[in-house]
Order: structure tokens, then C-alpha cells, then sequence
């Protein structure tokens, strides 16, 4: 009787990868270490993977929030652009940013007294915490104070008033389509002091101008000065990613030196030339603005 | 005897993506429409897919060089940065750059005489002529003289003078790593007029950082002058891109108005703005230059 002994011993684990399609017809792809956690909340399904290329990646319903390699990106300018224009701001609040980056690089600035968030997900925290230790750091410090719930509603009904609001959203499709509408930023308007700026997550410019646009034209409908200013993020659909501030007085475009001289901290994108020059839009962007 | 009578008549054209790895670990991919053209140059493997989210688009050694959607990016900022810089550019050598791209952008400025180029691989400017016309309309102009040959050997023994030298070149492998060495910028230092300009593709600061400084690193041991820029290109490697100009004298952050006011042309990417801003550089870029 013969013995089966195969020749060679297959031995190869599967390649596994994840690729996220910005439309019908184009994506991302990478390569898949592990799967560390899969689950679904009340609002969303969460994925949290391992990758070769990006280090840990968050996935909300099947789409990228930030990977490891270039969240930084992304967080900085969604802090420190409107933290280092506005020249005294104390009291910051940070709607969406679950994960933790923008606190993270809000906690830098010591002139902040208070940093309040709402996030409607706590599971994002949760999840942030356990798997993205580093990134989620910032709610160890005792200026911040997070509140679970619909940030359209907590902007209705606060009493607080702040300096800066920044609204670190998801997409404009579900639970925070309302968070790029008119109604919301009048409630912002309300809730910001008479020098206030808010500053958004406006989507990529060259993959959904439309969003980029109607979210400019909805901030202009309640503040007077709004202005978009551009990043390179990676893993983010085009790489070209756009964020929106709207102020009450100040240009958000003037940088402010002596908060400049206070720094004390080293980012890693964000510095005095890239605030000026973020600003500069490309035809294309600019004519649909 | 029954008859074999299909329930449903699939009828599906199979879905064919097209998949580049930008590392072992993470790429970009899309559907392809159609494959317009395959074939082998004596350098190279030279396809044209035809797609639905980019257009056509150009592969050489199933690399994407360009794609319809987002080529202007690239050749308006190889052209017009150097082109708005230099006060007054007449003779301009465009190295590699076969696509007609470039070129394109070029004939634009009237103030330009003479418009050479030295491209290796002939069938790149004829595939370009025959799919992208659009794109290789420049050469047309009768101030466009094109060479084929080696571009390191048309720099050591032109007895021609320039003002801005232009490197399109692919990634520094094979027939263009020589295009990215000390020996070469030597060279093009010695064809440039005393005023000179010499503006390069210096690829993706966040993907190939060693790429990008070996040539800016190179660049400096030849020229006084060396600034780095960058653009949007969504479809290249991380979407993030760098050019690197070298200047005899000229600083090339400054613009001249008086050729902005004589522009006559419209473009899609490039402006005023974009011109001072592309210089800005984000830290993890700036640190490693």
C-alpha cells in the first residue's frame, strides 16, 4: 500500500486584500495582515485591521477613517489651522473625532481650557482606545470632556460657548448628512463667541466636488468668511482632501506669530508655510467655489 | 430527449481591473473598458487602457504615466512653474516627456522660440499621437523640434543654449536612473544660459522619499538654487508629487507678473496662488531635504 506523502508541504497563509472603491470603477487596495476586530454598533459596523503597508487601519461601514501611516495628516490640519489663526481661543468643541486624533493635537495647545466633544458613536472611542492607544491619548487629559449623543442636537441645546468648533464627520450620507447643512451651522453660529471659527471636513475636491461645494455654500449662507484649504491624505479617495473654515472676523488665512513663539511641540505636516499655502486652490476647485 | 434550454442567458462581459502596486503591499486599481493597444518598443512594454473612471490611460512597463483625468496636473506644473518664473525664456529642452504633455503646456507661452526635445522611444510619441491627440496637439507647433535619442547623451554634446531645461522622465530605473544623477544636472548646467532654469519630476515625497532627496541631494551639488513643489496627481503613487527646480540665479518661488499679465490662456490647475503655495512643504518632507 502506498503512502501518501505529498511531495511539497503547502505551507502558505492567504493573501488577503481589502479594497475600498471611492465610485463603481476605481479604489484603493492593500494587503490584509490581520483582521483584529470586527463588530457592529448601534450606528455602524467597525473594522479594525492590520495591514503591511498602513499599520493599523479604522474601517467605519467599509470605509477607511485613517490608517496609521497618514492620519497625521489629517488631524493636524483639522486642529492646528484653525487653532493657530484665531488668537486667543480657550474653549474648543470637537464634534464626531471618535478615534481621538483631533483631541490628541487639541491637547498640545496649553491655551486651551476646556475641550469639550460629542461623538454619537461610543463604541468608536471604546474601539479607538483598545486598539489605537496612541492616537486616542488626547482623553487622558483632564481638559477634555466627551459626551455620547447627536452632535445636531448638542449644538441646539448647549449652553456652553466656544472659540473653535471643529466638525470631524464621516461622509455626508446617514447620520451625518446633517452635519454639512445650513441648520446645523446656524446652530454653530450660535453657539461660537463673536470672534469664533468652525472648521470641517469638506471631502475631496476632485472625487465629490459636490459635497465640497454644497458645504462651502451652506457656510456661507450663516458666516461671512469661508475659506477651503487643502491637504495630501493617501489612503483618502484621490489623496486631495479638503477642509473648510468659516469665521465671524477674523481671515483664517492670517496666522498668528505669537502663538507661533508659544509652540512647543514638533507635527509632522503642519507648519507656518504649509497654513499660508493650504489656501491655494487650483483652478478647478476654485471655479466650483 | 429533453431539450437543453438555459433558464437564464447570461450574457456579462467579464469585469477586467487593472491593478498597480505601488509597493508588494498596496496599489490602486480600476476597471478597464477596453486594452486600445499593447506592444513592445525596443525599451519598453507600451499599453493604452481604455477606462471608465480616468479615461485612457497610459501604461509603460505597466506603469501608469498619465491618465486623461489627471494629466493636467502634472504638465502644468513640469511647464508653467519654471515658465512663470524665468523673466524671459525664449529656448526651452524638454528631456524624455514623449506623451506630448509637457510640450502641450509649452506652446502656449509665445514668448518661447524654440522648443526642443529629446525623447528615447519614439513609439511613446507615436502611440501618443495616434490615441491621446489632444494631449500630443503641440506637435503641431512648428517652434517643437523633436530628437529621438538618449537625453544624458543630447546634453553633453548639443552646442545649444537654454533657458529651461525640462526632465519628464520615468522613475529612476533602468534607462532614466542616469537621468537623475550629479553627472547629468552637470551637464544640463553647462547647456542653460547664465539665467537658467532646470525644473524635474521628482517623484512621490510619501512613497520614494530616498528617490526624491537623491535627486534634490544631486541637484545641489551643481546648482545654488534648488526648491522643491508639490501637487496633487491622484492617480500617481499616494497622490502626492514633487518637482524639483534648480536655478543658476533666479530664486523660482518668484513669480513675474508682467508674464502673468500677458498669460492669454486659460488653465485648469495652475495659478498664482498655487505657484507660491506649491513650495510650501510639509515637515516630514522638508526634514528629509
Amino acid at each position: 500500500m502506498a503512502t501518501h506523502k505529498p511531495l511539497f508541504i503547502l505551507n502558505m497563509e492567504p493573501e488577503i486584500w481589502f479594497t475600498e472603491k471611492h465610485t463603481d470603477f476605481a479604489g484603493i487596495t492593500f494587503k490584509v495582515n490581520t483582521v483584529l476586530y470586527t463588530g457592529k454598533s448601534k450606528f455602524q459596523r467597525i473594522d479594525v485591521l492590520d495591514t503591511q503597508e498602513y499599520g493599523r487601519v479604522l474601517l467605519l461601514d467599509g470605509l477607511i477613517m485613517f490608517t496609521e501611516r497618514d492620519e497625521f495628516v489629517y488631524h493636524e490640519m483639522i486642529a492646528h489651522v484653525p487653532l493657530f489663526s484665531h488668537p486667543h481661543s480657550e474653549d474648543v468643541l470637537v464634534i464626531g473625532g471618535g478615534d481621538g486624533g483631533a483631541i490628541r493635537e487639541l491637547v498640545k495647545h496649553t491655551c486651551l481650557k476646556r475641550i469639550d466633544q460629542i461623538e454619537l458613536d461610543k463604541e468608536v472611542i471604546r474601539i479607538a482606545k483598545e486598539f489605537f492607544p496612541a492616537l486616542s491619548s488626547g482623553y487622558k487629559d483632564n481638559r477634555v470632556n466627551v459626551n455620547i449623543g447627536d452632535g445636531s442636537e448638542f449644538v441646539r441645546k448647549t449652553n456652553q460657548r466656544y472659540d473653535v468648533v471643529i466638525v470631524d464627520s464621516t461622509d455626508p450620507v446617514g447620520s451625518a448628512e446633517c452635519l454639512f447643512e445650513e441648520d446645523f451651522y446656524g446652530c454653530i453660529y450660535n453657539i461660537l463667541k463673536e470672534d469664533g471659527f468652525i472648521s470641517i471636513q469638506s471631502e475631496s475636491p476632485f472625487c465629490d466636488m459636490n459635497w465640497t461645494s454644497a458645504a462651502v455654500k451652506n457656510l456661507k449662507k450663516v458666516f461671512p468668511i469661508v475659506k477651503t484649504y487643502l491637504c495630501f491624505i493617501p489612503t483618502y479617495p484621490s489623496g486631495m482632501w479638503s477642509f473648510t473654515i468659516a469665521s465671524k472676523i477674523y481671515d483664517p488665512e492670517d496666522i498668528r506669530n505669537e502663538r507661533f513663539k508659544q509652540m512647543g511641540f514638533d507635527l509632522k505636516y503642519y507648519n507656518k508655510e504649509i497654513h499660508k499655502a493650504c489656501f491655494a486652490l487650483p483652478n478647478f476647485v476654485r471655479s466650483k467655489l
